[in-house]
């Protein structure tokens, strides 16, 4: 099944803004198992978008269109999608009482502009967007089924999972039932990960099993799509695999599927009722900036500190080189001083020295409560943004395994010892 | 002059990296006045590669090529432009032994498969790369001039600026001399400076002066791109263009050309010695996370606090709802406890419910000197990140406004009175 997108749209094309409905659906695509072969951008132009979709239509069996379905007189995508196909433009009744019942409960008056967007090609099929008034549609143009898509992201990410995937995927002739199962981890590396897990995609003798990774620094996703008659084959495709990446991965993946570290931090500290204080240095505040704003955080997250390089911290006296005595003598400080049930405090010392892609930071990591201290050193090299990206994610990662009874102390690749 | 791109690379067309190349290279032209007019995106495939050339060799006066030079098997954009070209591949020496002594000053001998990357199509004319160790090249594919260029951005970034810009606009009998001024302002909505500005580039009679805008809110930046005979020429015609934007938008200018909000705040502080102070709730350390890691803040920035409702902050207690006292106090107290001569308060009453589009923040921000106290209120709707970015935006320019001694009140687009 040969798949291309196409991207239209001058903001687009220009640069104004940074495509990333692009990736988002070549993503989607990859997770059913579904691989793009050609991706083309063009402006809100009549000229460049029917030779798009005519050239599309040689090449490919499915194109998802992307864009131009808005009201305005630069949103071409029915009109040219019709002359590709060598239909005329006809009133969709259907929609068109959708959008007024939208806007009806808006209590506003549909603008006589928007009945543009209830215009399309005869031989189209409607394709719902219950949160906007575009609606999407699919027709053949030359020996492709063409799929158009609002630019709207969360118009597009509904209308691309519940509608247009479905069909791709039964067009495709793929199996009714697929799955994307999920491990994100921290600390080790997209190559060690492709290593500890030789082999487990054959723990399903079917080979209904299909092992992929996404890379974004410091965490890694490690995917498995899985294809099966139903539901039920799925999962129990999936179970012997799934046990096998726990037990490789172990104490490294810090949450599944849709959650996050600090999700799962922020999770464990609301479960015990705990409050949480954090010291920070040279991340800036980021490591506050990734727990406090979540829903739920306002119970947990008691107070967070953003120094720099100071000379004393909550009354400790700071050493010209910081020590293990002094990071816990900090954190233990300021989980007093606030009032909080556990605090964690992160010091780090940068190399002096311009910036440069060998500038490294020694990161100095103390957890306390009332009854427990947990100390942890690490050095991380590649630059200052580098160091403290890495830092922050260190720090939280320390604390989600404290909270976890999990070691706290544990080689990550990403250090230097 | 009509300019294609053509973005290659499986990590780019599966989505596992969105394609920020091709905004950042579409932009670059724009900026000098010229048009992106047609963007491809294909794998590494080669069938694939000879066909998007083939193409766009049919329809393009310049063809910009981006990723596939790099040393692997995978990397085909020398072989597939030869190909396309229809001539042999024959080793560069010249590259060879700058490659060579790359590697040289590394202490490192230069691993075979790199011999590679000097493997050029017989008529392409070689483009220097001082940073890395893909070289670019330059060819004639059907019609089109072909650049090819390097994946890693900022190998990208110095070729493209430095090497292939230039050969286009000669090609395309561009005036010699294109200059890009820029303003960075806050307040204002697109359309809204877009009326303010109404005429300012019939200021220079030449109409050499073109007027375009970028916007990421809160902020705004305003482009005048300027063509003359040479840079006195281009000085001559854009003088009273910028005078005339300076006076239109006043007070809401934070910055020009490559500087920022955050640095010209923290510029100001640093030239009176000052030393800042920051209390945020609602935005969670993103206005420390803004200052607090920049070069030369850590002279500047004594003290943040993160904090969550409370019931009182630095010993001032915080009644049910905020009000102007309660805000001044606090500032007050901050400044005091820290020891720092400036502070900024930013406290949020964020609106009850769930998330939601109409959802509102009130922002409450104070400014404290040893003998000087500013207070501003506003209102901004648009959901929890809306809310928290705009006033994260806003207090620091109010603090931007009154190291520079403009009124710290001042109306803007973005809020509800």
């Amino acid at each position: 099944m040969r798949i291309e997108i196409i991207c239209t749209g001058d903001e687009v094309l220009t640069g104004k803004i940074t495509n990333t409905n692009f990736s988002y659906m070549a993503q989607k695509l990859e997770d059913v198992g579904l691989s793009v072969h050609w991706g083309t951008t063009v402006g809100d132009d009549r000229e460049s978008l029917l030779a798009a979709f005519l050239l599309a239509g040689t090449r490919a069996d499915a194109v998802i269109v992307n864009g131009g379905l808005g009201p305005t007189v630069d949103d071409l995508s029915q009109e040219i999608a019709a002359q590709a196909a060598g239909v005329e433009l006809v009133l969709h009744q259907e929609w068109l009482t959708t959008m007024e019942s939208f806007f009806t409960r808006r209590m506003r008056t549909m603008p006589p502009n928007n009945v543009k967007q209830a215009m399309l090609p005869a031989t189209a099929e409607m394709i719902d967007n219950p949160i906007g008034t575009a609606c999407g549609f699919a027709l053949d143009i030359g020996k492709a089924r063409f799929f158009f898509t609002p630019g709207v992201p969360r118009e597009l990410r509904r209308m691309l999972e519940e509608q247009v995937i479905p069909r791709i995927l039964a067009r495709a002739g793929a199996p009714a039932s697929i799955f994307l199962k999920r491990f994100h981890s921290y600390g080790l590396g997209e190559s060690h990960v492709d290593q500890l897990l030789l082999g487990v995609e054959a723990l399903d003798p079917d080979g209904g099993v299909k092992l992929g990774f996404r890379a974004h620094y410091p965490q890694l996703e490690t995917k498995l799509t899985v294809r099966g008659t139903d539901m039920e084959d799925v999962h129990r495709k999936l179970a012997p695999v799934t046990d096998e990446v726990r037990k490789r991965l172990g104490n490294f993946i810090f949450a599944e599927d849709d959650k996050t570290l600090e999700g799962v931090t922020l999770a464990a500290l609301a479960e015990r009722n705990a409050t949480l204080t954090v010291v920070e240095t040279f991340t800036a505040g980021q490591i506050a900036a990734r727990i406090a704003h979540l829903p739920g955080a306002e119970k947990v997250f008691r107070h967070g500190t953003v120094a720099r390089h100071l000379d004393r911290l909550f009354g400790v006296p700071l050493p010209a080189e910081l020590d293990q005595d002094t990071t816990e003598a900090v954190t233990k400080a300021a989980r007093e001083l606030t009032g909080a049930s556990h605090a964690l405090a992160v010091l780090i010392e940068l190399d002096e020295g311009a910036d440069r892609i060998d500038l490294g930071g020694t990161i100095w990591i103390g957890i306390a409560t009332a009854d427990q201290i947990e100390f942890r050193r690490s050095r991380i090299l590649g630059g200052r943004e580098w160091v403290r990206l890495g830092a922050v994610e260190l720090a939280l990662d320390c604390l989600r395994r404290f909270l976890q009874g999990l070691p706290v102390v544990e080689r990550i690749d990403f250090e230097k010892t």
